[in-house]
């Protein structure tokens, strides 16, 4: 990409076009040369969108919240985004089952842009791609930004980190109530949601939660709210909004919100520096095959992983 | 540690004593100096054990079949050992309500070595701490080494990968059933278990996982058994090891054996690599208090974290 390109692609990603904003986010994602030089240039207008995570389980009805909030959005005006990071094969490496069914209205709309993204395949981790993929949204003006995900890992927790406001969704009678509680995704939420609340059990998980918040000690001072909803009949979903503003209101105001940023910076450093200085060290260290013939090594058990590395690092000079 | 007390620790592991070999998983655990060079010791001596991997969402009963399991082993006089992985806080790096109640016939028997490892808080990530750990039990002889998951986050499915035999547990009627069947794990089972099959809605999620399996390709021929079970009531248990049996032994026939192992060794290499070279760099580059000062810089979009490393990456010197 020359750099006139580049600058043409950036104004036009600030002037709201929609196409040029799919195109820049598939660079970022493939992560090549000139994606980075992307990323370089949008860092700094970056930082200015809310950004709302929406985590829950498979069949906690999450997606159909996601499109009823991004309709009360768009309601009001405002533009915004969906990234919807979808558990993926591993063998395939795309979504095993096809995508998500998204209301006909929202496809089509270009005030809301849809993003899904595989949870695997991504070079350097689905975190640092989801921030990457994040920063270019941010930096087109769309907010809010819906981030959209399943489950408890620790790329999961990495992803709900970047958000201002991170929303879980619980479902009435999910499996034990209290193992589900133990979850690890629990006691980053900031807004806890009963959906299917037309089903029995509401009343023993909203006990369940409640307890839980009670245990935990939020250095914030934000106590969050359980909201109870009824995604697919449109009910609850005002309410969570104005929840999801006033979680977004109080993170602003305290001091925390300077650290929060000052988290995100960390890990957007650390996993960069991770990925990259790894592939320059093996492509250092050993040229041509000789990885893989190492790694064979290691297989049989002639020599250990402990060791190669340490050799490595021990060799390792940074001159800056 | 000296030298001579590193190995009478090792014989002692070695000889079955179950003190000595709690001691080494904390060593290891908390990756001191002394915890690496035990590591490096122990290495030749693994690769063993037959390694089970049982993944099921919290509810699905995977604890409860885990135990009997074990139960079966035990009375097949088998010495071996359970690591379980316990979603915890990210605020607390505990496990939120508490340990799981293991029976009591299982946490009383030395035959049974029990340890639980917390998602969070692991130096390097949970996925290397729990081939540390299993390097340790496999060095100790214990076989078979079950090692007991929830969700399906990327950490998951690279300790899945740890695995000879991945079994995974549904139960029926969890969500909505395609949902569920999306999830990333999904495909790498080596053996599929429908547990709590007393619960309505078992053919159906017979059906579904049927019909995902015959979209799978797998490369090594093995068609992944499903098998239902009630936990509870010790109902399948000896079906599902039986299924385990001539998984592990369909694997250890087939090509495939050698390309795990050195997956695995890959894996190990390029995670140690990460985690050490990133902890130099930052040493080397910014002593003192220039990490911070430079994240301060980020967070204020004073610069840009591509950039900045960048620039360490271009200055890396790697001399073996």
């Amino acid at each position: 990409m020359d750099f006139s390109e580049s600058g043409d692609l950036l104004e036009n990603i600030f002037n709201g076009d929609v196409r040029s904003l799919a195109r820049a986010i598939t660079r970022v994602e493939n992560r090549s040369a000139d994606g980075t030089e992307l990323l370089q240039r949008i860092y700094p207008h970056t930082g200015k969108s809310q950004i709302i995570g929406i985590t829950g389980s498979p069949g906690s009805g999450k997606s159909s919240l996601v499109d009823r909030l991004a309709t009360l959005y768009r309601r009001k005006n405002k533009t915004l985004a969906i990234v919807a990071i979808d558990p993926s094969s591993p063998f395939s490496g795309g979504a095993v089952l096809g995508d998500r069914i998204r209301m006909n209205a929202l496809a089509t709309d270009p005030g809301v842009f849809i993003r899904s993204m595989a949870t695997r395949g991504h070079l350097g981790g689905l975190a640092n791609a989801t921030a990457d993929v994040v920063s270019v949204l941010d930096a087109a003006s769309r907010d809010p930004i819906l981030v959209e995900t399943v489950g408890v890992g620790q790329d999961e927790i990495d992803i709900v980190k970047l958000a201002d406001v991170s929303v879980v969704v619980l479902v009435p009678g999910m499996g034990d109530d209290i193992q589900a509680l133990k979850a690890g995704i629990m006691e980053i939420g900031d807004v806890f949601v009963i959906n299917k609340c037309d089903r029995p059990g509401v009343e023993n998980m909203e006990r369940a939660v409640q307890s839980l918040l009670s245990l935990a000690h939020r250095p914030d001072g934000w106590i969050p709210p359980i909201i109870k909803t009824i995604a697919t009949e449109d009910r609850g979903i005002e309410e969570l909004a104005e929840s999801i503003h006033q979680s977004y209101e109080h993170s602003q105001t305290t001091s925390l919100r300077m650290e929060k940023r000052r988290d995100a910076a960390r890990q957007r450093l650390t996993n960069l520096l991770r990925e990259q200085l790894v592939h320059k060290a093996v492509e250092t260290v050993f040229p041509g095959d000789g990885l893989e013939k190492l790694i064979d090594r290691i297989a049989r058990r002639e020599t250990d992983p402990y060791t190669i590395v340490d050799l490595i690092v021990r060799g390792a000079r940074f001159d800056t």
